[in-house]
């Protein structure tokens, strides 16, 4: 996305080989984590300004958004330990009236959410209209960490004779049509994989060690699940293949720099809102009169 | 369900009738308000000991669904006004322990629920593992007054270009996929429709304007419902033909008499339930040892 490109045809083109709608034969090691979408690391502070400029025009738009009142908009993060998930969040949305926005982080289940579907937590706290929602994770948790590490799906209580080989093809296909859902009824959907390669991830990991402000960041947990990288590589790539869909896509994005990663992921959400076209609720010559006779009445009032 | 109608085979076939899983070509006008399947009104007194029978069975098998934790049922009901929602419900689930038991009455949705997806605030108060929840109307509203009210969709406020011609069928289709999805993580999905005549409304609305006690069941609303009785049978219809599935079954209930729509209903969750092979977990070895030295402790202990 260099300075001239703000066209909403160029902002389209700068994300194409990101945006992935249809998922078939997808496969990550044709996505370089490394990519920089041909900037080269010197134009690192052109990105940053570009970023910020990004980050105005969404401040901007969730104002519109909010007015608007029709729209929903759910933003996804998934990715492994270190990615930058909360960064990217931070850096994205920090000029965002929180007013609108609400961040919802999912940690392991609890005992009431295991009693329930596995979708029950994440949709009861949807963004209402108006409303920009984050995920970080999210019902995808339920085919990556749960597909690695099976344990987990016998916390789940599901019924013996339900649970088959098939389970995560149907639940891929349960997320595809509730997304479906919900597009439908005006919930805009994006969502983001932050793809950090193991050796980035060593990197930040050892960095995080090696500062006492971010040990708390740490667990050795995090360290133990590396040990499961390509498993987890082999169930992204079948998640993406199986629920990249035009009314929620996903964007592979490249993570191993932050400061391009956040790029993509701020206009990405500028590109999605930018076609929603988004106004100030029309006021009718009705309301007009309405308006000026509140003005004549403010104005005769006595102090 | 005479008497020796008591094994499952019976019961299936006594059912049968009512039970829609494909509604293709369903036509309401086929389906009779008066029918008893079979029994005559003398045999009125047989049918109510046959339903305190089903009661006691429920009650008995609610115990073993919460012990083994692995199910949850949801039970829906969608009719008319007056006709034997509530009486249903209380009949039919009174004997049944109610920790175990959630009834959840929909009315008219609060702005909060507006500014969501139209399931939301039914898909959060889904009954948990182990539990019976019943819906005293639900999602089905949604293409039933909302479709025969139009104004009442466009207060959902949902983008203009998402309402299409096409939208009752996506509503069904969507309420089809998530509870396949449902169906697939454990809930067992019981709907019915109880099939009231217009002329049986009509003396049950003058039997409630008659007497004090019924009083407030009643508004002029209700009256004025029945001017759009034919819209109403065409929305049941439709709906009933795209959403009745294996997964999800409808009972279209006869209901313009009171004892015999709540024997099927009885019957009905009785037969669902009885597929279930429902029992209370299986004690091993090793816990047998803890609960003998749990007792020998507590027969050594000083009083």
């Amino acid at each position: 996305m260099p300075e001239a490109m703000i066209t909403p045809k160029q902002l389209r083109k700068f994300l194409a080989p990101y945006r992935i709608t249809d998922g078939k034969g997808l496969r990550l090691k044709d996505h370089g984590p490394h990519d920089t979408g041909g900037l080269a690391s010197q134009e690192k502070q052109k990105a940053k300004d570009l970023l910020a400029r990004g980050v105005d025009w969404l401040a901007d738009a969730q104002g519109r958004l909010y007015a608007d009142d029709r729209w929903s908009v759910l933003l996804i993060f998934q990715a492994m330990d270190a990615a930058g998930k909360d960064g990217t969040i931070k850096h994205v949305m920090s000029g965002v009236n929180p007013q609108g926005v609400q961040v919802v982080s999912f940690k392991a289940p609890s005992a009431e959410e295991l009693d329930h579907d596995f979708m029950w937590r994440c949709l009861k706290v949807l963004p209402e209209r108006g409303r920009i929602g984050i995920f970080n994770r999210s019902w995808y948790e339920e085919v990556l960490v749960v597909r690695v590490h099976e344990a987990l799906l016998a916390r789940q209580r599901i019924p013996a004779e339900l649970v088959t080989r098939r389970i995560w093809a149907e639940r891929c296909e349960d997320i595809v049509n509730i997304e479906r859902y919900l597009a439908r009824n005006g919930c805009l959907i994006l969502k983001f994989f932050l793809n950090l390669s193991r050796g980035e991830q060593k990197k930040r990991f050892l960095e995080r060690l090696d500062n006492p402000d971010k040990h708390w960041k740490f667990s050795t947990a995090d360290a133990r699940e590396r040990g499961h990288w390509s498993a987890y590589m082999d169930a992204y790539e079948s998640m993406i293949r199986r629920t990249a869909t035009e009314h929620a896509p996903w964007y592979v994005v490249p993570a191993d720099n932050k400061w391009f990663s956040r790029l993509v992921v701020a206009a990405a959400v500028v590109d999605a809102l930018a076609g929603l076209d988004l106004r100030y609720p029309d006021v009718g010559p009705e309301k007009l009169k309405e308006l000026a006779e509140a003005k004549r009445m403010l104005q005769q009032e006595e102090d």
